[in-house]
């Protein structure tokens, strides 16, 4: 099984991608350095507390469902 | 609202409760330095993804399990 950064990167960009951002829209809109969002999404980040909450109040949506689309991964 | 650190801290000492284990006991088995783990539970740890991947692990859990509780606080 992959690690839980891949898991977790893969199902941030596919919620991304089906909720129409470009990598640089979203990476603006949550306020993350484009650069290292982009390292989220391949799974190369051991990413903290406070940077979900910046994902999921982006998305819009809670943290129980984000976690969902990772356990499913 | 309580900031995430703290949201995460409340449900990990809850559920920690519910199974039965002493601060020591879990950290112990989740191979966490006993102080730090009682930060996490006292709201005062930014926690990465590896770790919260130890945390359901020793809980048994998935990470929306663990993480519905977040939001419930």
């Amino acid at each position: 099984m992959a690690n839980i950064s891949q898991r977790f990167g893969r199902a941030v960009r596919k919620r991304r991608e089906s909720s129409g951002y470009s990598q640089e829209a979203f990476a603006t809109a949550a306020k993350i350095d484009r650069t290292y969002y982009s390292k989220i999404e391949r799974g190369r980040a051991n990413v903290s507390l406070a940077l979900i909450e910046r994902l999921v109040k982006t998305f819009g949506v809670d943290l129980a469902d984000l976690f969902a689309g990772v356990d499913k991964e």
